[in-house]
């Protein structure tokens, strides 16, 4: 981890899977490109998309045709069969995660699980696609599964996470200093990590991961509110506000081609 | 947590999943009883032993026969219809994993998915046969599924809980002090807390606990050795081992009597 | 500590002490006044204040005549002799060390010792002055001293405290996220607490006080610069700027009528 | 540090600053003699004295006319000036504290200010002296002295230090788990520590050294109990109860001559 280095900000255009009611997100295609190109113009490193299923080609052929951010196709708990259009689509990054997931939302229940065979052969789909997988991390045991697939030779650094805190079920993690500050003590070497935090003390551990060399992801998925009980217009209103908050914490943001390079995406 | 309490000592009796060339456990049902009777005599105060699969009955007879050790029912992961022997036993505790488990043992993987409907009807289960679920931490994900259970009203104070170190996995922890400090600061009111430790850093964590007013769990099961390298004779040898630690810590061991008080077993 | 709460927020306008060739603050009466009137009217609660030895009653006078902004009188590290010109001034606050100092700056070293005995007589001339001492804690042994006050019933709640990171010498701490959750924790209960770091990292410690319902303290005496390498124009960019940061963190900053009420200033 | 090293036991013979009525320890120097030769027989590695003032170079010669143990000459907060006969006495170690002292014991206050002058003068006397420093750290700040003194070139590694926990007064810190994480976190490297810990919260601390490759110190001059409520017969019954300790957590003890090799004595 070094301090100081350029942040990378992820954008996460999807639904929020515990404010269902507050609808800020793009519901057609149309209007997610769009949204995903005023994130680009807003200052977003990333856009974390869950292409939606069928068009994933069409949605990432389209972001491309309009802006240079980076496009990372979400949905990571989704079996690899369920996920052929996205390795079709061959977005720049795909997100993994690394064990069981376990999620009680506002509507709908996730229990699935991820064995390590199925995530070895998601590392050796990732590299004949030369797409880069984005490691959902949990918990230490995500660790484990993480440094098994790295001393199996399955993966080249940097190793690209994300910490997820207080998603609601039974992978839950507070969203407090104290959690983050372990999570990141354990993290494999080489390894970049960035944060998703659902509710009202995102900014919390956001501003801490600012403050540690980390990167942030932000968007309707996550928090969907500009400010606390207020809806935010769009997903580019809250990457601005991040934009500033990084300014005057004193850390650039990167832009997608410095980004490319940290990450080594190819 | 109250500091200064009697400890309650658990005798794991099983083999050991990842010192599986050991062998310095029973295998067959007389030397179980043998040796759970000799943990008894040696100061445990619960036995948690895998009952043998259609000896149920007969193995909680037995035991109690020859000793008053409180018998916890081993095998957490199982599902429901594979545990009907054990609620036929009728054993004073029965354990039960909070949520997924995902581990990595020298000779088997284990996946497997605990939902929280199946979590509830445990709790029925547990209910009906008055018998008291012993409930099994991984992570503060296991937290959350466990306040979810006591919102929702199916749980009677004290929760009595086992949390697990360094279990090789996709539920792995670690065994370090940190991560004992983090995982009880979590703890739901009204609980108490034992602690499983595989590998070398069991005496870290134990002594650990045993300062800060929790429980302990050894056996071989958990870590066959009496000291590093050295394979304990049987259960009652590592018991004993533990039973001269709290003695020099100034904490008494509560005998069955009096822990069956304190976690008000039925 | 109660989250959400309104944000106090102290605008220190000394000399800094360890980049003393900055010189970006006021080195007369004249400007000291304008200074600590610009820190007002850019949103700070409070203005930490060496006020200059025998001109101490006139610069409390001449700054109430143009705000209303809360006056501390700073040098918490003189004897109760040297500071006679500071309870005859009347600031509503007064900072006192609460223990030994042992600071190594760049161009001078303190090591003054403040025992018990001063420290009673220090709360007895601040009630009969009606001056609300300010706490200055440097690490677990200040709150020894305090609970010690406390308990001979010297003080009346709330106790209203600064925690210092990363000033040199023998009373230093590191200014990293855990030095600050560590600190709070063991604070006596009815206290409020702001921060002072010196150096790079005041933003890391700042962020985390405001995320934590803490108060902040700011300006050239810790930190003279607006951003790395850049000194700041005067105290009210700085101000300026973490006024800026509470609003997007989601904190109000209190105003000095807010802030009486809050530390039951008389 | 390294885990699973040999430990260091320190015994301290003193008085007991906190339980002046418990007087179980040496008042007239052959007595003190006699203690310290039983600490050693019991498996002592070091014994920490008080060499009584005007006796130093008398008491140094007794013991070693009867035993190898090592010595360390303690009244760490004394003044050089005041500690003549320790250095003319020539033992091993010499106790040095490694900033302000603010003690407030049953029965006496100490206030004790050591400027950084103090203790580069104390480095350049023990090495001359060929004893080897014992640094007393009782906070982070103890660090910076430290660190200070080193960058200087005054000192050679190891450092050996002890951890103080639980003294009251102005240098207090708690003797919890937490505490003694935060501040192994910051030694400086080449360091090696033991503890000592006023009150019942003794083993706690202790097994938490020695789990984590730290060395102990006990006896009367720290915690004259063998239990809680009950005196020790003498310091080497204390000395026992932790050999057995040791033992049983799978720690051998080192001999004097280990540890003279180990902390490169003279």
């Amino acid at each position: 981890m070094i301090e100081n280095n350029k942040m990378i900000l992820t954008a996460t255009t999807a639904n929020s899977w515990i404010y269902p009611e507050v609808k800020n997100w793009a519901e057609n295609l149309d209007d997610l490109v769009k949204d995903v190109v005023e994130c680009y113009e807003a200052g977003a490193t990333i856009a974390h998309v869950h292409l939606p299923r069928g068009q994933e080609v069409e949605t990432v052929k389209r972001i491309r045709e309009q802006c240079d951010i980076i496009i990372q196709g979400g949905m990571s708990s989704d079996i690899i069969p369920d996920r052929k259009g996205d390795f079709k689509a061959k977005p720049d990054m795909l997100s993994i995660i690394l064990n069981h997931h376990d999620e009680h939302f506002t509507q709908i229940n996730v229990s699935r699980l991820h064995t390590l065979d199925e995530l070895e052969e998601y590392c050796m789909k990732c590299k004949e696609s030369k797409i880069k997988p984005e490691w959902e991390v949990w918990n230490t045991g995500s660790y484990w599964n993480l440094n098994y697939l790295i001393n199996k030779g399955l993966l080249e650094p940097p190793h690209v996470l994300t910490l997820f805190f207080n998603w609601p079920g039974g992978t839950w993690s507070p969203p407090t200093a104290d959690e983050y500050l372990h999570r990141i003590k354990y993290m494999p070497p080489n390894s970049l990590h960035s944060v998703s935090i659902m509710g009202e003390n995102q900014a919390k551990i956001a501003t801490l991961a600012i403050s540690h060399g980390g990167n942030v992801r932000v968007g309707t998925e996550d928090y969907p509110f500009i400010k606390r009980g207020k809806p935010a217009v769009n997903n580019a209103e809250i990457v601005a506000k991040y934009v500033r908050i990084c300014k005057e914490m004193d850390r650039e943001i990167a832009d997608p081609t410095e980004a490319r390079k940290i990450m080594k995406l190819k």
